[in-house]
């Protein structure tokens, strides 16, 4: 699949990507092409994939890439048919790669390719505040409005009957139809990701997108990270309110209700219809499953298994919670 | 009282209500006019009002209204004058009516009738920057500034001496004499109401306004959300700081002093000379006394009663907060 | 030191400055002028100074001030050539003092100096999005980028390589080179710091500035506040993710790692190689150590030594903290 708003300038020879990196200790690499960089999962056999700690062996194990980058001690799980390229650090060197076939997804600097809504040209009619601007390769469905001074930078599909507040900057978005964006809102910016160095830190590509399910809503002031390697997704009706920042890489679930000034940290799921207090915060990497209810103000740094009502900082079972609190 | 903002649409006739809604099995009704919907206190001789919990039997046994949506199960408390329209789900019932009477509160897109300032008439000269809108039925008093791209949409009413700042929007909103609203801030949009459905969400009706008053100041970047069937009232002296969430329907009273990053859930009262921490929490639906001073991060569950002080999540008595965390 | 922004409106007669705050018990004043008002360590001869704490003794004691507003309780630790103007309310009269010698540091009314950018001549080129504004006094390096609607206010010194957001406010503020500044910050904006008074607080002058280190990054919608005596200051490759809110006054250092919606009450200190986890909230007048790592949801009150690791609400060393709630 191509990537649908960053321009891939790959393929890239292997061997060259390889020596860029002057990766001296390697071997058995060719002069094949490599066409993209994927995930374990998502990677076919002229992509080159990544592999850092144990806990995806399985899905190691399976992939279908010709090169992975991984680590002296993990090549083993790899099949044969996969060449391992070990590394010591290979989100640095996955990021380094990364940012050669999508140097595009590394600069988030205003986008200067806007203009005025007045000149661009649609289909469809929208109905538009004042000051509006526009990007490149932007599409906008049936039926929706856009509020004063709102940016829809480049890189944004938005289905039809969608209402954008005012004070909006949106980039690198697919919105599906009946959604609601409310005024201040800041959607699809890069994620909090880098590498840290004593000097000066090292940006990593966000090569993810956002998506944001039909019938959803999202509340003022929120803020909604793209992803690094795999997308952030609010699911379909999905409500949002004030002041919520959803980081990096989350996937929240259907029918999902959120407090206000909530916090997601990046790289958690969430099932559906997950009820969420106002101020509670998710810790990354979790697994919150479906019809799970979490108190406000809770600091959730474990999974949570379905049907769940839990409570606290850090969140136990909403009983027990109430029960050591009396 | 005339509602200052939105246009009621009403009178209509009882029967016709009822018959809209398809409540098949009521009886009782007539052609009787009711020209509005209001609260068991508030409501008068001619209104419709509702009753949908036992707590409020006592305010339900004197409302004048002439016709009361209400659950089977507490008809008996209303006075006799007083027919019961009895439904499985007053809320979602008394939702669907007060969209009939007022249907433009239902709405939160752009205000797409603002002009800019420069382009209006105003009996007083204001101090505004570039890219200031303005929309229909607003009033702003004396010797006041406006900072740049700010939107004071439609339904606003500014007093004298107040300094709105850059990138502010403000709807359904009232503010008294020498109150200073900081950059960013957004107020009087709907609140996060509505009812939960599966396949779509369906928003109710927030007829409710903002009132600010004398001397007060909010922080940049702060949300303050109108109410839904009363108001969101901000004391007079009262001082919020940055990034603060209001929910929809809180009362916050006199010189109160709320410190960054606080968050109210909704339908709270507070009392006056409140002061709050930073990032602390107040659930929905509470009651917190005069004089009372809230830790930083607290997170309040409870009512709290004049002149305590209190800390913890949930939060208890302060010295007992500081004893059981030596 | 000239004052980097605001206008020193001295030097006033000692004798004019007690006369006008109707001080009557003052005496031993003189003609003598005073230039300007200084904390304890910096100031000069020709200085006013303030000293309202026992725990400021030592610096009491070496204080080159002329005279120093103090307590009657205190004034017998200034040293015999500073002569002691005792009072009531120390901060209330420095207050009051240093709106005289810089009124221009009350007003944060929107800046109405600006311009259009376009019609502003500087010496780099600037890549510039649409409606962006420049007050005066602004100085902005080589290969900046400034997005879409942002207002640079009077007072403000950008550095080479920095890039500006879209929705940005800024002022009184200095940025080293290659900053990011993402959408929707508002920086140097005065603190939340005022005189609690039961008709009408009254806000204090903030004199100080917000200082930004090189390679650092602050992330979209969060605020930044300038100082009232002192400066606020963001280190060196500091990086700040989103909605975050940095009071007055503090101190952050080099190479700190900050997460999304982390809060800073005010005039806290914190060290180098500092990580914080997401929504943490840190009191004010704290010291935290360097390399200290603070959990997501921590509510810091007390100091932090170098190399701790804490967690939980109050913060506790983290290993008690993860055993407290195994």
């Amino acid at each position: 699949m191509k990537h649908p708003f960053f321009r891939n300038y790959g393929p890239f020879k292997i061997v060259d990507l390889v020596d860029d990196l002057k990766l001296n200790n390697i071997e058995n690499v060719s002069d094949d092409l490599v066409h993209d960089i994927r995930d374990l999962q998502t990677a076919d056999k002229d992509h080159l994939t990544f592999f850092h700690s144990k806990k995806y062996h399985l899905q190691a194990h399976k992939t279908k890439a010709s090169y992975c980058i991984t680590l002296q001690n993990l090549a083993h799980f790899l099949p044969k048919e996969c060449i391992p390229i070990c590394v010591d650090n290979v989100l640095l060197i996955i990021s380094q790669i990364t940012s050669k076939f999508y140097p595009d997804a590394t600069n988030d600097d205003f986008d200067n390719t806007v203009k005025k809504i007045e000149e661009l040209k649609f289909n469809n009619k929208i109905k538009h505040g004042h000051n509006v601007l526009v990007g490149e390769n932007v599409k906008i469905g049936k039926n929706c409005s856009i509020g004063h001074n709102s940016i829809i930078e480049k890189n944004v599909k938005i289905g039809s009957d969608c209402s954008i507040g005012s004070n909006v900057i949106i980039r690198n978005t697919i919105i599906e139809n009946n959604v609601a964006i409310l005024d201040g809102c800041i959607i699809g910016k890069k994620g909090f990701g880098f590498f840290p160095d004593k000097q000066k830190n090292l940006r990593y590509p966000h090569i993810g997108i956002v998506l944001i399910g039909e019938n959803s809503e999202i509340g003022c002031g929120s803020t909604i990270d793209r992803g690094s390697m795999s997308n952030t997704t609010i699911g379909k009706n999905t409500y949002l309110d004030n002041q919520i920042h959803v980081a990096h890489n989350n996937k929240i679930g259907d029918n999902c209700i959120i407090a206000g000034q909530v916090g997601f940290a990046g790289s958690s799921t969430l099932g559906n219809n997950v009820m969420i207090g106002g101020q509670a915060g998710i810790s990354g990497h979790l697994k919150i499953g479906n019809n799970v209810q979490i108190g406000g103000g809770s600091g959730v740094i474990k999974n949570i298994s379905d049907n769940s009502k839990v409570m606290g900082y850090p969140s136990k079972d909403l009983r027990q919670f109430l029960k050591d609190n009396k």
